[in-house]
């Protein structure tokens, strides 16, 4: 794939997230106990926690739903000029916590999204209020102790026409991908900015549409991953694969389920970067995928067949 | 300091950049076997080395001159356009190795730079083509094993000249600054994309012009830092301070004179990233400062006092 | 020094030691929130904690006192018959929480310690129950998650005395030593078994006697100290020297205060153990000790004048 | 299983190993370049290889055979009079390289050892002397630095017998089984002093006799485990599995094959110690081990079926 490195970056990062979650309580239990995340709003049916770095009032809304999934991924607009550049909007909506007017839309496969400028910034209090002014709140010491949320792994049941409306109209740019036997991309991640990505779409196999396959969040360390994977061991969270380094894309990673069910990765890249404006798409094939994880490890069943909400595949 | 978050970024990211040094040759050993970067190139008096992570053909040109110091950093545009918006231009030259087309200039304290957009990307061989394509070269698994080149740390006799130079004529914005007791910026560190800085102006207390304070470079993990200072000790490599962590930018760091006498960083900053468009400068006063590093530790003299080239202060 | 290599080891491991403290939950606060260790008993005076690694039923106790400082080490003998073969004991108590008869005695300096060969095991309850069977209780994720007590280091006023006591009456082996340019022993590192060290005698600049330089606990990794450093910062606790690396025993390091006024350390020597029955004490000189620790750092003026309880130098 | 405490641990530690390999000059390029051991003496057949902590003049000798295979391992008696007390003695030779008299005995399994107390010290050159002289030579910076040499497993066809004469002859300590259904020990890891473990037997499926399941060097952390990973692919190495945690021993591995076919693990254990004098072997079931290792990972099937040297299994 290929993109006009001129064109000007409208999306600056991935802002809040919402998940449903049928368990609400425990769902809060393991973002603030195991993720470290912090309880700073709460409404009738939904919790709202923040990441010890994230600059912004909120990180993760908790919503009390039937089913697990993702409600509404947020997205900063570069700027106040970007935010107008941006097409497709469905509607503008002003209630939303912590942040200012949203324009909101929904991707090719029914995920909704909203794109905003003015936003509250984050503000420590007594409890938490860090002893470097450079950080939004101070460092939780606790669990996993995750930086920051890194990105988002939808499913979608047409990954070429999603993966279109991210460069086309989001002005994403694909850094990696996997293409199919047939050239068609089966996976495909995007970056916003220098992150390596920030957004990616894997194709759904139940034929289902506005799923999620996880969310995920960074840590500053691999070692703060192990550890995280000790903490889940006692704490009788779903460690689902993991600890491990994914040949795509190079992320540390550990994948579990918080007790809601949805898929929760934490994630290290080191240094890794993507800094070359005019970064050309690497392609993985069938073959190449054969050869496991970047160590070898083989990719667990569930993950080719877990996502949320359940649906049950077709023709069964 | 404000930006106009809106306003396009222009530079994608430092480049290659030229250091000068009076034993060529014991400095080339130094960054081959301590830093672990890779020779891939040399003429009559000079080397030039990659980091096994640069997408570039080389990160690092080792210049033979009878003092240290630093000779120009080039600069790649965030595109064809982006290049042509570039203002200041002194003149274009066709020459340099492994570039295209470079529009010189020089900085208000006399630092030669260069903007490019045409470059070659790095070939590996049969020695050090990686097992995962995703990155340029294999990783050497020698010394510090540093990723690639991160910033570069500039002395200048005007800071807020040379501030102000980043700001209106790079378009680099300022994410955070020590202000001395009258307010005025006694240093600054700019960033051009998502990175916590990538260039930085410190106060020459010689009144000198066109210095080097230190150039850095980024591995993966603090471990590696903690592992070269290892190896630095054992190979006799003077370790000026660290490894700790700055209260500024948090950034996790050691630092090493090279043969030559030129100040090397080793840097790693987690996984902070400045996400915000608006990010406010953060201010640090004298007061502050008191405190020491982040974690406490006094900032050791030389850090004031040795630049390159080394010149006698102004009255001795 | 020289040490029979077929002596038996009489003593397994230092066991649980008791702390003086004026503030006896401010001291409490910082060993559970920063170092998180696990309040396991209480009485009119005193609390019990335990690290999460520690087969026994207690690590350490907090005694309200009114100056800070070192009360009785326990040490485990190695079995029956080796308890009997010890030397030099005062008098038999069996009165001490979770350990059997303890042989009381003094060293030559004056600081309480205890033999004893039974002894409670840690039982964990439903909330700290591990998920591996091999480990005494869960992985707490709190703090700087320190494994289990290291070392000991007391202040003496005459080192050659309690150096002869440790080698002859204990039979503790000396593996590295300062020793002063009159050739006598100014500091003394004796291990146990294979650790590194395990007890440690330092000169006592004020002729005072009894007094603690510090204790230590032992971290998995590095890592674990560099993020104890960030927790210590936000937490308001006195750093006083580190993280760095000691040139001595080569020990990872960060030294902090706990609120009653003691030094406490953290500390990881990797995977570095005295596995040689016939050691060399490896000796240090001044001119040696003169290069700083083993990154270069200068030792802090604190280290040689804080001890526990705090007495003036003599002659002040 | 029990023990007596009183017991003398006539044993110090297990010194240096013969591996045998059918590519001898690959078998050396592996452990220098990859494993970071040093080459000090080489004769006709064999190459004497040296790891950077090893206080001894030799680790590992490679000697040329047309199988792979494990060769004589040395233990180190814990002092003269420890060394006359141990039985079973079949002969005793003297022209062990950097070893004095060698009293020689096989297993019960016909794995040949020898244990000897005269050993010559490792000299380190101008090329590898280390800066601290409390290690034996300079940090290589290379590969996966392996500090040492950390333990022995081999197959055996008879586990409780190899057992009953690891315990009764040679003293050492039961510290975790693995217990089959009929509560006859399928895997035994025995330690001689503090270390977890040192000596490991495992049945052996195909019911030959005297093979090697793998032989492990300790690293100082596990990022050193993770980077050896990278290491390890980008040079062609096969890793057969990890990185990850056993949950027998908690120790975090990696498996990868030196090029004659030998496996070889590199492990790190933390802090992780048996200071207990009385600690009570951890019995593990089929049942618990069915969970897979300590976060999950399902062991792999050449686990359980590759050894050296390379047998048919019974009936095939």
């Amino acid at each position: 794939m290929n993109h006009d490195p001129d064109r000007p970056r409208d999306i600056a990062h991935i802002g809040p997230v919402e998940l449903y979650t049928p368990v609400l309580e425990e769902s809060r239990g393991f973002f603030v106990d195991v993720l470290s995340l912090r309880e700073v709003h709460r409404d009738d049916t939904s919790v709202y926690l923040h990441t010890w770095d994230d600059y912004q009032s909120w990180t993760v809304r908790l919503i009390q739903r039937e089913q697990a999934g993702i409600g509404r991924t947020y997205l900063r607009a570069s700027g106040p000029q970007a935010l107008e550049r941006l097409p497709g909007i469905d509607k503008r909506v002003s209630d939303v916590y912590g942040l200012g007017e949203v324009s909101l839309f929904t991707d090719p496969d029914g995920h909704e999204m909203g794109v905003y400028w003015d936003t509250a910034r984050y503000e420590a209090d007594d409890t938490d209020r860090p002893a470097l002014k450079n950080q939004a709140a101070a460092y939780p010491g606790r669990g996993a102790n995750v930086r920051r949320l890194d990105h988002v792994n939808y499913l979608t049941a047409d990954v070429p026409k999603t993966s279109a409306f991210l460069a086309d109209v989001l002005g994403a740019r694909c850094t990696e991908q996997i293409v199919k036997d047939d050239g068609s991309a089966q996976a495909v991640w995007f970056n916003l900015g220098q992150k390596t990505y920030d957004l990616v779409y894997t194709e759904d196999w139940t034929g289902a549409n506005g799923r999620l396959h996880h969310i995920a969040f960074a840590t500053d360390t691999r070692e703060e991953i192990l550890r995280a994977a000790d903490v889940c061991l006692d704490a009788g969270v779903h460690i689902e694969t993991g600890p491990h380094k994914h040949a795509i894309q190079q992320t540390f990673f550990l994948y579990v389920w918080e007790p809601g069910g949805n898929r929760i990765e934490l994630c290290n890249s080191g240094a890794r970067l993507i800094l070359a404006p005019d970064w050309e798409t690497i392609s993985w094939t069938r073959a190449e995928r054969a050869k496991g994880q970047a160590w070898g490890l083989k990719t667990i069943d569930t993950f080719h067949t877990h996502g949320t909400p359940v649906v049950p595949p077709p023709g069964r």
